[in-house]
């Protein structure tokens, strides 16, 4: 599949964004997040990962987006569709694109709607910040949830991503029993699986969690520990591999040497509830109405937790499959399906697949296990 | 080598982090970052990966750190040295986190130093935020660069570390004539690559870029494209591998069935800026002033740009070695030194090394490559 968007696709964007805007009387937006940049631009690079310099965008209410951004950056940032991209030389200890940044503003005029709901979060030193409000002389205001908005609701181009990500951690959840047996740490296991995603097509792998144990595992956030895989354990793997920018977001399970009765039962049952997930998840429901039929089955109650979420640009993004999220599915919401099940005190197990809302049944993206615990 | 550190480290890292709020008098401190919290607590997940979720850490300017964060870090979090844990049932639309929080920092009392400074963020949304100032009634400021100041001195355990990850970086670039070769595209060099860190011993690798051509590379920030490498490239590949949640961040250049005299001239101008940069890097110099002995060779006067920068719980951290800043060199610090050269108009080559300020000479955490550039 190739890779990036035609221009066309981020023209769309801008417009939904820019038609927002106008309703809610925003001057711009500022943007300062991966996701948010690369969401308007295409602007696709690792180097986030350094946190040295900071990085905007500037969305006008009408008109092209103007990044100002480290000179770093200029080469790949003119590779985008982006016109108008103004560099300095970051860090900059005494200006750290303050100056160009405030100028910039200006031109654009305020309110300068920023990014202030529910996962978002600000990228640039606070200090920073304040230093552009009070030069601006600009109205800041939260953005209204017009970025969250957009994103929510995947194009056919992202949701075929998606799917792609999807399928590369099909292929290599189908050869688990490579790199899984009795005696094999499980951290050997999280650095082979890694390399299974990145051998089937990954560019690269954000996420790995999982766990193993006779009774399910303890949580789904802990690092890998050296402790070998026993007879009788079910081992879990669920990952966030990325290609081309987009996320999947699901695992298995799998029974090593043998599975048993409770472990057949608590996976059989994991797999019931993401089906009445999966009937459920049409358009007009609420985020709490899936959680519900899920939670029905999986037990636990309001304490059930989050059973899923959107998914896309980041491993998790917008909605929540929660009690109390009552968010309406649309169509072109890409969300997972994730119920999870006590197996025994402090013990869990947890199933998770990927879905796109459309105007009818969802499309399932991951290829959805069946309810037989599968055994390596 | 043995995961994690002992409690007296962080002991350590808070009693030193204590002395200064009193110094400063600062009531507590509230971090909210994956490096502030992994710092002083040891809390070491992939999960930060997922933005749904706000996580806190206060440290009182006496007595012990307070966890605030989301039950589905409880477990986890227990494993830590940290006694004081909240949680909520996060993600909650209706308040996710923020009574929690105004609890505890009032507890604490004021005023709150939050990291404000180049590099900072606040991960939080900023709407949570200002609600936190408000309900708190008590007084916000930064940080006076507290928390920088205290991971800027690496202890002997953390450098260890970084070593570590430098080792396994490099018995991987030690394989890359197993993955490149003419013909072979640099998106399957860059997969392969990634490949080979996990399979030397990387928990995970969050950060590669490289490029590769006759004349050199445009940047080193963009992402690997599916073009073939071929005979009279020059291949770069820079990695930050992680072991145990410590980076190494260091590349190597490598010729593609042999060198051009002006690669191989640009390669030993490298190795020479890095060889001067490593002689200046002692206690006392400044950051700047190593910078200019590398950008006296590599020429481009104050436009050299960043010729190294700080490394350690992030690929980036700290000081940068630029004409600008005048940070000086401490014994504990980790920093890198990475030349580089134009070798044509848009072209560059890169060299990177990294190294520890020691009392002395400094310690080589990557094995310093020679002057020749290898021919693969």
């Amino acid at each position: 599949m190739s890779r990036g968007f035609p221009v066309g696709e981020y023209r769309r964007r801008l417009a939904r964004a820019q038609a927002r805007m106008g309703e809610e009387g925003l001057g711009a937006l500022l943007l300062t997040t991966e996701p948010e940049l690369r969401y308007f631009t295409g602007f696709l690079t690792r180097f986030w990962e350094s946190p040295s310099r900071p990085w905007f965008l500037i969305l006008p209410v009408s008109g092209d987006p103007v990044a100002v951004i480290p000179s770093i950056g200029a080469a790949l940032m003119g590779a985008t569709w982006v016109g108008d991209i103004r560099t300095w030389a970051a860090p900059d200890p005494e200006d750290d694109g303050v100056s160009l940044l405030v100028e910039a503003l200006q031109e654009a005029g305020g309110p300068v709607g920023v990014p202030s709901g529910p996962e978002t979060h600000l990228r640039m030193p606070l200090a920073d910040f304040e230093r552009v409000r009070r030069a601006s002389g600009l109205e800041f205001t939260d953005d209204r949830g017009i970025v969250a908005g957009c994103r929510a609701i995947k194009s056919g181009a992202e949701i075929a991503k998606i799917a792609e990500s999807c399928a590369i951690a099909g292929r290599a959840f189908a050869r688990v029993g490579e790199i899984a047996a009795p005696g094999v740490p499980l951290s050997r296991v999280f650095r082979d699986f890694q390399r299974l995603l990145l051998e089937e097509g990954a560019d690269w792998v954000p996420y790995l969690a999982g766990g193993a144990g006779a009774q399910g595992y303890a949580d789904v956030i802990s690092p890998a520990t050296d402790a070998p895989l026993a007879v009788g354990d079910v081992l879990m793997l669920d990952t966030g591999a990325v290609r081309d920018g987009y996320f999947c977001d699901y695992d298995r399970n799998f029974a090593i040497g043998g599975a048993s009765a409770a472990q057949r039962h608590a996976h059989a049952r994991l797999i019931e509830a993401t089906q009445a997930g999966l009937e459920a998840a049409r358009p007009g429901a609420r985020a709490s109405d899936v959680w519900r039929v899920m939670a029905d089955i999986v037990g636990g109650g309001e304490g059930a937790g989050r059973l899923g979420h959107g998914l896309g640009m980041q491993l998790t993004e917008g909605l929540s499959l929660t009690a109390k999220d009552h968010s309406e599915l649309r169509p072109g919401m890409v969300i997972t399906l994730e119920p999870g099940i006590d197996t025994a005190p402090g013990r869990i197990m947890v199933h998770e697949e990927n879905i796109a809302i459309t105007e009818g049944a969802p499309r399932l993206l991951s290829s959805m296990a069946g309810p037989d615990l599968p055994v390596i």
